[in-house]
């Protein structure tokens, strides 16, 4: 049984006068921080602040890359190159890259964003483009890969430093995607609950989809969303357990 | 009396399906390449291949920082805090440096474009906000400060490394200041004049202003326009004429 | 004494994922909404919804035009031109006409947001650029200018409808500007205060500045920022202060 | 056999520094301009020029709506849902019929851009969406529909007003969709055989694909792309072809 995880959140999303999210309160429990990069959200005084109240807080950086589409969130599905993803996700790499340099901290890791995201877990081709892209800003930065899906594949062909996810606040399919969030109660809201699938998925290596099924998974770093009104109480509950199960939360990267 | 001199030029300009430059031939004859960062122009795409292109070429490249905004080239004002100042042109040289590293390549430098550098020209405080960022970056970015005016001092006063810079192709006031373009024959298209003010200012320190001062410069770098119609024929002129009189021409950095 | 008065404030400034402001409680109280267009703030989907609404309610909508400066909200000054402020105007008056026409409703009205609409107080040809764009689009549109300011002026001397506003919840200066948000104080947060200013300024036609000077102004619409936590209270309080006063609420242009 | 027909160009692609297309030259040879709207190209100062120079020219006005996507010149599919293409091509032909009011021009009708147009070529209920924005605005709008495709099913189910589309300088499949940019070849460049196509297809009513079958089409208006090399000789040879037939080329809404 691994004795340790990381858990990541979603962090710096707000733009300009828009204000989204708890990063204060949240950043208090999770280990490494997913930083908007100003396409899809953040801009580069949400990034300064960020990587500044992730630093205070002993929280590792990375960069949280999703398509040129602020008017939606990078939630929309865009036809791009390979090219285009590759170069795209290098770019807000970079951007991000020098607040936490301005900062001392090292880019840890990148992971891709929303509809981007989306399109890594089931496109061998845009996974293996988003691993280039790490790859070639350093063999330093851990690519984030969605536990059991191709983006797996993709970072051990590119050869790119990888850690699997495994989300512990959304619900599963039995082939181990998520249930779509259209779906009423596919994002988990019960501490208790989410805690335990977090626990499971570490201690011993399965999630239980809807319909019961054991989803193996390699639970490297745990997802928890931090714009879900019971992020923090998750959290909470996610940290007692794992304290408990002297299983220390630790950036990925250490 | 210097032996060398580095010549910069505005390159990756154009836009996604935008043309812009002629950048391939310019860059033949140029050391430094001021690359945009998709902010007042260029994109990811644009990016990755000017810093292609300028490292086959041997050129070193920096950011070319400006306005967020495309519909203005970043050629009007806005009223930002130096604090975004900061921030912005920070974001834009971690932008580019994710090209510049993966081409093997340092970023050599910082300038601000447009109506941010005409603003540096004029503002100490704004000049020391650009030089914050590029200091804060890296010791070793070099910032490109306009020779005679406040960047200068901004320079000195924050610490960084700079070099002073001189127009070869624009025509100065006596104050030292650039005659504004809206004034007509204020960009210079004769390539022997734009050759001879490019080498008086180096081998005597100064250049001649429109009502025949001698305006004291100290010449470190020139800077060429690549998107006038003449701006190849004066290029070669100056190489010409930099041969003629064995001044290398090298990147500012080296 | 007038027996009518209009109330507008700024709605519909969402931008995709992003929610501002309280629309939905604001509108029951207002009879004029300020639209965002996109610009600053705002996008379709958003307009639609804030038309939608104000049609619900019976509210008359414009267009709250501003600086292409999403990132900034509209509220740092950007050196356009005079045709380009023209111009952008138009362009978003246009936008928001579209879905005005598609809901049955008159577009009423045009007001300048943020670093635009303060640029415009002062400044004459600014002001009579923005009376162009709305005379142009049509001779029905209203231009919203600020009691006391050259607005004025310009909307006579383009000859364009206009009505003059006054602010309910802001502290004045002597000379009728309005005091700077940065001077602490500046918004009125006090729901009888502003009331009171609010119905001063309808029935006397003046208001009184913070050094206790009376302003003269000509209140014909009353503006009440609905992003203010006191924005309801302060709403309400005028309301019931204006039944009392028998001063009916409306459109201003009916 | 038909009199009369409409020729339709894209125009008013410029945007801020960056000039694309020969509107000016072009402008002579059609009777409809289809303007970008400052999403996938385009901005108020192009659209206002553009629509001045239409109406020197005789030539009609319409909107050239595309997706939020100036990066990508709108050519890249975004997954936006029915109302959020309804309500974005809305927007835009609201901010083009500004500038159509202002000189006096009637917003004469809608064309979607690029990839737009590519997923409304095949998708009924994404026609649909575009017709219902169509619609919503005017009843006196036309919708440019692709002739053969669910455009004109949408267009009929939705009761807009609508012409049916044949380009003259693109190559067809047998089933009646145009040959793939991608496909070498698939632009037509020869003047001869472009003039051919587009009186074939208003005299005869059907185009010739490439492995010569003939596709029935109703031509009732000719797209002619401006950015081809020959776009100019082309149309000179269509127009001559025309009067030839004594065939009027006249605005599809005449």
């Amino acid at each position: 049984m691994p004795d340790r995880i990381d858990i990541n959140c979603d962090m710096g999303e707000s733009f300009g006068a828009y204000k989204l999210g708890r990063d204060q309160e949240v950043m208090d429990y999770i280990s490494s921080a997913n930083i908007a990069c100003g396409w899809h959200a953040g801009d580069p005084m949400v990034m300064e602040q960020t990587v500044r109240l992730a630093k205070e807080k002993g929280v590792a950086v990375g960069a949280h890359a999703g398509y040129p589409d602020l008017m939606g969130f990078g939630r929309r599905r865009m036809e791009l190159s390979l090219n285009e993803i590759e170069n795209y996700i290098l770019y807000q790499m970079g951007a991000l890259y020098a607040f936490a340099k301005t900062h001392g901290l090292p880019l840890q890791h990148v992971k891709a964003h929303g509809a981007l995201g989306n399109l890594a877990f089931v496109d061998l081709e845009a996974s293996k483009a988003i691993a280039r892209a790490a790859l070639r800003f350093s063999k330093d930065i851990i690519l984030v890969a969605y536990s059991g899906t191709v983006m797996v594949q993709a970072a051990k062909e590119i050869g790119v430093w990888f850690v699997e996810e495994v989300y512990a606040d959304r619900v599963y399919n039995p082939d181990g995607t998520l249930q779509s969030r259209r779906i009423a109660g596919s994002v988990i809201h019960d501490s208790e609950k989410a805690a335990r699938q977090a626990l499971t998925s570490v201690k011993e290596g399965y999630v239980v989809a809807h319909d019961g099924t054991k989803v193996k998974v390699k639970s490297e770093s745990l997802c928890v969303h931090g714009d879900t009104p019971t992020a923090l109480s998750i959290l909470q509950k996610i940290r007692e357990e794992f304290r408990k199960a002297s299983i220390a939360v630790k950036p990925m990267g250490q």
